[in-house]
C-alpha cells in the first residue's frame, strides 16, 4: 500500500470520526424540533454549540489539509474516478470550512437553537417584534460567516452563503432562470384568475383525527417506498427531513383536521427527500461526499417530484382516493378520484408557501430571495421586513398578509441561518420536471403503474440515476447525465402549462 | 481572585464543557430506547462510543488533576463547605475515571448500545440464546472495568462497580440488610400465603386506549408536581427516567389497556425519579457533584415513595379513583377507592420485578443481586443463567418461570452494563420509609393532604431536606441529616407490616 493510498485511507476514518458528531448533531436538531420540552432550550442551544464546535476542529484539523495534498498528488489514486470525487468534493468543503473562525461557528449554532425557539414562540403569537432581535443576531452572524467565506473574492456575499447549498450557483444565475420562469408563468396565472375556481372545489371533509391521518401518510410512505425500520414519522411545527445517518432517516409533517390532502402533500413532500437520504450509500461512504447529497436543489427535485409530479397526478389519486376511503371511511363519500385531482391542481394565490399551488409557488421563492438578499446585505433593516414582505405579497399575489404569522414568520428558514436556502426550492421544482420526462421517456407507462400503487419502478429509477451516485458529480453535471440535456425551464414550463391548462380550459 | 479560586473556576467551566457532551449522550441514549428506528442502531453505538471517548478524555484531562491538587492545597476555598463538597466529590469521580482506559470506555459504551438492542429483540422472542453471547461480552467488558476500578485494593469486583452506584457501599452490608429484611418478611409473606387473596381483587377492567391512559398519567404527574414545560412522558419497552439536564427531564412507561393502574404505578414511580432530577440544582452548578444525584439509592427512595408511601395508600386512592372516574368514564363503575386501595397491595409473588408487590419486591432484588455477582466473577456462567434465575424463582417465590421473556429476559439493566445497580431499589426503599416517618413528624396530617390532591406540601419537603444538596453529603449522611437517625430497615418493615396485617388480618 503506497504512502498516499493510506493518507486516503486516514482521511476516509477520520472523516466517519467527524460524522459521528455531525450526525450525532443532527439527532440533537431533530430533538429539539420534534420532543425537547420548551425549558431545554438553553442547554440544546450549549450542546449543540460545543458539538459544532468540536465537528469544526475535526472537519479543519490540519491533518485534513496534509491528507488531501497527499492524495491529490497521487495520480494512481485519482485515476479512480470515485477517490478522485471524493477528494475534490473534501477539498472543496475544506477550503470552505477553514475560513470560518470555531468562535463563530459556535455562536451560530447557539444563536440559531434558541432563534428557532424564539421563532416557533413568535409565530404561535403572530409577534414579529419579539423576534426580530434574534433574527437580527442571526443576519448578522450570517453576514459575518459570508465575509469570511468571500475571502477577498468577486462573488457576493449572498453567493458564498448559497453555495453551501447549491454548489457553484450564483445569484445571477438564479435570478436569470427567475426572470425567465416568472414570463412564463405571470400569464398562466393570469389566465387561471380569470377564469377562477367553483365553489367547493377544494376538499374539507368532517374532522379527521390526527392519528388517522398519521396511519394513512405511514401507508402511503411505505407504499412508495420509504423504509420505517430506517426511520419514522412524526409532528412538527414546520415538516422537515431530517436524514441523520445510515439507518436512520426522519420525516415530519404537520395536520389539519379538515384536509388530509394538505397533510398528504407535506408528507409526500418529506417522503421524497427521505427516499434520497435512504437510497444515499451512506453506509459504504460514511462522511464522504460520496455518500451525500449532490445539492439542495437536487434534494428539493426528490421531494418535489413525490409530491407533485407523483402526488398531484390523475394517476396517483386512482390509487390513493380508494386507500384513503378504506383507511378514513365515509368521511370521503362523494368524492371520486377527478374531484381530487381537481382539488389537489387548484391554481389560487396562498399566503402560506408550503399550501400553495405549483404555478404560484415560484413566486414565494422569488420574494423570498429577494428579500433575504436585500436583508443580508443591510438594504432592508430586520425591522422592516414585515411591511417589505406585505408590499410584495400583495405585488406579486394580490394577497393581503393579516397577520404576521401568515407573512414574514411562516417559514424556520431563516431561524436556522438557512440563507440563501429557499432558491433551491425552485431549482428543484425544474429538476424533478426534467428529470420526469427522462423517465416517461425509459419507464414507459408510468401513469399506468401509479395508477395501481406501483411506485417501484419510479423508486429504482431515481436510486439508479440519481440517488446512488451521492456527490460524486455537481448537482448540473448528475442531471445531464440523468436526463441527457443540461437544465432549463422548459421541462416544467411545459408540464404545467400541459396540465393546468385543459383543467382550467385556458 | 486568588491562583486557587481561579483553579476552581477554571475546573467549573471544563465540567461544564464536558457535561454539555454528557448530556448529549443522553439525549442519544433516551432517543435510542424511545424513538430511534431498529436499522439505526449501529450508528447509535458508533456515535455513544464516540461521545463517551470525548467525555472520559476531559473528565481525565490531566488539567483536572491540576485544578483539583491546586483546590485541595487551598483553604480559603474549602472554608466554604459547598466548594469543599465539590473538591470532594469531583476527586472521587477523577480517581475512579482515570483508572478506566478510555478503549476499554468505548468498547463498553458501543457493546451495550447494541446489547440493548439486542436485549430488546430477545425478550420480544424470549430467546435468550440469541441473546447470550452479547450478554457474555457485556459481563467480560464489565469485569475487566472492575478489574481496573479495583486498581489493587481489597475490594471485591462487585463493589469496585456497585460504588458508582452506590459511593461507598459493599457487597457485606447489603448481604446483611437483605438477610434481616428477608428475615423480617419471610413469616409475614407466608402469613398472608396462607390466607391467601380473595378472587377478583385485582382492578380488571375493560380497556381503556393508550392515548386515555397516557393523558390520565400526565394528569397525575402534572398534579403531584412533574414540570411538563421541563419534561415529557412517553412509551418504552422498560420505563426509566432519562435526567438529561437543566429544564429537561424525561419518563417513560408502558401500558396495559385492563390494568390502569400497572401503568400508573410504573409513571408515578418514574415521576418520583423525575421529581427529583427536576430538584436538583443542575443549572446553577452543571456538571458539578452540587447539581447531581446523590446515589442511585437516594434516586430510588425517590422513585420508590412516589410509586409505594403515596401510591399505593388509602389516601391517594380517595383523590385519584374519582380522577379516573373523569378521565375513563364508566369502565371504572363498582370500584370504590377501598377496592383500589385493596387492588394495589395485593401480595402475591409475581415473575415480573416491576409489578410485584412491596412484599415480594425486595425478594427479587436479592435473586438480581447473588446472580450478578456469580455472573460477574464467572462462577456462573451466562449459558447458565436461565436455568439459576429458574431454580431461585421457584425457592424464592415458589413459582414456575415460564420462558425468559418473564424471567431473566425481564429487566435492561445487565444488557446496558448496569451491573451492581439493582440492591439500590432495595436501598430505596428503606430510605424512602424512613423518609415518609420524617415528613409524618413533620409535615402532619399528609393523609388528609394526598386525599385532596395537596401533593406540593411533600413535595416541597423533599426539595427542602433531599433535592436541593445534590451531592453535598454522601447518601447515609443525606439520610440522617433529613430524618435525624442513621438509616436502617425498621421503619420499612413496620410500614409494610403496619399497611398489610390489619389489610389481611394477619
Amino acid at each position: 500500500m503506497s504512502e498516499t493510498v493510506s493518507s486516503y485511507d486516514r482521511l476516509m476514518a477520520h472523516l466517519r470520526e467527524a460524522d459521528l458528531i455531525g450526525t450525532s448533531i443532527s439527532v440533537l436538531g431533530w430533538d429539539q424540533e420534534t420532543m425537547m420540552p420548551p425549558r431545554g432550550a438553553a442547554l440544546r442551544a450549549d450542546q449543540i454549540a460545543t458539538l459544532s464546535g468540536l465537528y469544526h476542529e475535526l472537519r479543519v484539523d490540519q491533518r485534513v489539509g496534509e491528507w488531501l495534498a497527499a492524495c491529490e498528488a497521487d495520480g494512481a489514486l485519482l485515476s479512480d474516478a470515485r477517490a478522485a470525487a471524493n477528494v475534490r468534493e473534501i477539498r472543496r468543503d475544506y477550503d470552505r470550512e477553514v475560513l470560518i473562525p470555531g468562535a463563530l461557528v459556535r455562536e451560530l449554532a447557539q444563536t440559531t437553537v434558541l432563534a428557532q425557539q424564539s421563532w416557533r414562540e413568535a409565530r404561535e403569537r403572530s409577534d414579529f417584534a419579539a423576534f426580530a432581535p434574534t433574527l437580527a443576531k442571526v443576519f448578522a452572524l450570517s453576514r459575518a460567516k459570508a465575509e469570511c467565506l468571500q475571502n477577498g473574492d468577486s462573488g457576493t456575499l449572498y453567493d458564498a452563503l448559497m453555495d453551501a447549498y447549491e454548489p457553484g450557483a450564483t445569484a445571477v444565475q438564479i435570478e436569470t432562470v427567475f426572470t425567465e420562469l416568472r414570463s412564463s408563468l405571470a400569464p398562466l396565472i393570469a389566465e387561471i384568475a380569470r377564469v377562477g375556481n367553483e365553489p367547493g372545489v377544494l376538499v374539507r371533509h368532517e374532522a379527521i383525527s390526527t392519528p388517522q391521518q398519521a396511519a394513512f401518510n405511514a401507508l402511503v410512505a411505505g407504499a412508495v417506498g420509504f423504509d420505517f425500520s430506517a426511520g419514522r414519522l412524526d409532528v412538527s411545527t414546520h415538516p422537515f427531513c431530517e436524514g441523520i445517518g445510515a439507518g436512520d432517516t426522519r420525516l415530519t409533517t404537520r395536520y389539519r383536521d379538515d384536509s388530509f390532502v394538505d397533510s398528504l402533500s407535506s408528507t409526500l413532500h418529506e417522503v421524497g427527500h427521505g427516499l434520497y437520504e435512504q437510497g444515499l450509500p451512506k453506509a459504504a461512504h460514511p462522511g464522504q461526499p460520496l455518500g451525500s447529497a449532490a445539492s439542495l436543489g437536487i434534494h428539493e427535485s426528490q421531494s418535489r417530484l413525490w409530491e407533485n409530479l407523483v402526488g398531484r397526478s390523475r394517476a396517483f389519486w386512482d390509487w390513493a382516493l380508494p386507500q384513503a376511503r378504506e383507511s378514513f371511511g365515509p368521511v370521503l363519500d362523494g368524492y371520486d378520484p377527478g374531484a381530487l385531482f381537481r382539488a389537489v391542481n387548484v391554481v389560487e394565490p396562498s399566503l402560506i408557501r408550503v399550501e400553495s399551488d405549483e404555478a404560484t409557488y415560484n413566486l414565494h421563492i422569488m420574494l423570498r430571495f429577494d428579500l433575504e438578499r436585500a436583508l443580508l446585505v443591510g438594504d432592508l433593516p430586520v425591522d422592516d421586513l414585515p411591511g417589505a414582505w406585505n408590499e410584495r405579497m400583495r405585488q406579486d399575489l394580490g394577497m393581503d398578509v393579516p397577520d404576521d404569522r401568515r407573512g414574514c414568520l411562516q417559514d424556520i428558514h431563516w431561524s436556522m441561518g438557512a440563507i440563501g436556502y429557499f432558491p433551491t426550492y425552485t431549482l428543484g421544482n425544474l429538476y424533478a420536471a426534467q428529470l420526469w420526462d427522462a423517465i416517461v421517456r425509459e419507464i414507459g407507462d408510468i401513469d399506468g403503474m401509479m395508477s395501481c400503487g406501483e411506485f417501484a419502478p419510479l423508486l429504482a429509477w431515481l436510486r439508479e440515476r440519481v440517488h446512488r451516485f451521492g456527490r460524486t458529480y455537481p448537482a448540473v453535471e448528475l442531471c445531464e447525465r440523468a436526463t441527457g440535456t443540461p437544465l432549463t425551464a422548459e421541462p416544467f414550463v411545459r408540464y404545467l402549462t400541459g396540465k393546468l391548462r385543459p383543467l382550467y380550459g385556458v
